[in-house]
């Protein structure tokens, strides 16, 4: 029950997906006292298919992930993962610290078998609709077989997503001729080439948002690169906007008349609506909210794990790697 | 004599920089009959800081770099930066294929003793002024030590354009947290730290926009991705806003209403403003002009190479590797 509005955002989040999905059941994982009474106060406090399970703990967004994967035994976290070891939950969305919840997941689930490293993948919005990209930052120094690991359940979980079996695959590099890039990116390139997937080549970081590849693969740091640049200038983009449309009583005017305009701009960009960055490679379904999010936001990443529960992602990633 | 628009964009361009700069010389390389037709047209054929040098090659935009150098000895590049060797100017401005440029410049000038490998910096927009990033792409694979080499050029960079003589530099990584990252980048951060750089720590990605560090350090192969994906997003936008501001009668007067405004922020952000990549450590001022630019933009890519020449930046980077 962690991010910055905590229960603010979580628990209507919750209250409001099973409005859209009233067969599902939710378990909330955190101060019993506190979450019941956020229940109350939204009136979902007698709802049958949520359940409340009080955790002591909580991991701070500052804790090592070692420390709090050694210390926090009762927090939120570590309990919500212990549902899933449990057979008592399908899947888990969490709002906290990354790295302390990618440790307790990796520590508590396991990695599927041979999977080496567990990635995250979310997705990114372009003008036709969306672009799955992985890793995002849970590894660094990845070798071509990790890629390649990358590339296989990247392309699973857009079939359980989206529904497309044969998703293109890009390999994220300075350009797209072959003999660009790194000699682990061309070793990389060489293994896509070679297996089963939908590999379509390199991708400039460029062609994320204006392309049409499906999947863009990545090494953590470039993929956390990629994604914090393009946060940077969107902010710094909206800043700029906010600020010349309050530089004058005329300006102000016209920023009123284009408001809707500018309302419906912000809404098919609205980072909310790719919120949810899935954990893959574990024995369990784990979802990632942005630990900024609101309701909105944190129901979308609900909504991710509905999804990989439903379509058994972890098994059809189990199923890719025999 | 380069760039998708040719001479539609350089000899304006190069007009246009003598009325701000009446005591500066140009030599325009290219086809000598098309040059001297477009100055003509400009009214500018007589005006005697003007040379024209005629070469009878150009370098392709998809051209391999080593083929440009070993086969295209009189490509307007090459004869460009010969011109520099043989001390008859004191930078060069192309807005031709990077590749090529970097390969033909490299075997021309000769990188400055003592830096193993040249790099690529340019300037990026932040809310209150600018930041200065390298390596853009001409790198891959830096080790810690080459890192360092980019950090002492981009410093000295800055002091030349802005006069800002300890600029604050930064690591550009994953996260702020000294315990993040790749090996090679917790290297680098330690031979930063003990070097005379005004070295600020790591700088997460959002922060080349959002943030206050004037010198972002990184390998080629992140600076180029940050670069890319930041331009990939800002198109989106702009392509988002033009077609909801498209879309009816009705918002193309809202649209027409706060057109003024948008204006603004365009030119605020404005590409073009930050056009000009120094191409650093070579024994010699060559800039590196956005291939798709115009007019306004090469004459960006202009007005660096002439500070770069005054303030003698290449003698002073010479001097920082004694």
């Amino acid at each position: 029950m962690g991010g910055d509005l905590g229960l603010e955002a979580t628990v209507p989040a919750s209250v409001n997906i099973l409005v859209s999905h009233p067969d599902t059941k939710l378990v909330l994982v955190g101060d019993e006292q506190q979450v019941h009474d956020k229940l109350r106060k939204l009136g979902a406090h007698n709802d049958g298919r949520i359940t409340v399970r009080h955790a002591s703990e909580v991991v701070s967004m500052e804790e090592a992930p070692q420390s709090a994967l050694r210390k926090k035994k009762d927090s939120s976290m570590r309990v919500a993962i212990d549902l899933i070891k449990d057979g008592r939950a399908d899947a888990c969305v969490s709002a906290g610290n990354t790295g302390a919840l990618m440790a307790i997941a990796r520590f508590v689930l396991r990695t599927i078998p041979g999977i080496d490293r567990p990635a995250i993948c979310s997705t990114l919005p372009r003008m036709d609709g969306c672009t799955h990209m992985l890793d995002l930052g849970a590894n660094v120094d990845s070798p071509p077989e990790i890629l390649l690991q990358f590339g296989i359940m990247g392309s699973q979980l857009i079939d359980c997503m989206v529904g497309n079996s044969r998703p293109s695959v890009g390999l994220l590099n300075i350009g797209v001729e072959e003999t660009k890039g790194s000699e682990i990116i061309k070793a990389a390139a060489e293994l896509f080439r070679q297996s089963d997937l939908n590999y379509t080549g390199f991708v400039e970081a460029d062609e994320i948002y204006l392309g049409d590849t499906d999947l863009v693969v990545c090494d953590g740091v470039l993929g956390n690169v990629a994604l914090k640049a393009s946060e940077g200038v969107a902010k710094m983009f909206m800043s700029v906007m906010r600020e010349e449309f309050h530089r004058s009583v005329l300006h102000r005017g016209s920023g009123l008349i284009a408001k809707p305009v500018l309302d419906v701009v912000k809404r098919r960009l609205d980072p909310r609506l790719y919120n949810g960055a899935s954990l893959l490679g574990l024995q369990g379904s784990v979802v990632k909210s942005h630990g900024g999010t609101d309701a909105v936001g944190f129901r979308n990443a609900i909504e991710v794990a509905l999804q990989e529960a439903r379509n058994e992602l972890v098994d059809k990633i189990t199923q890719s790697f025999p």
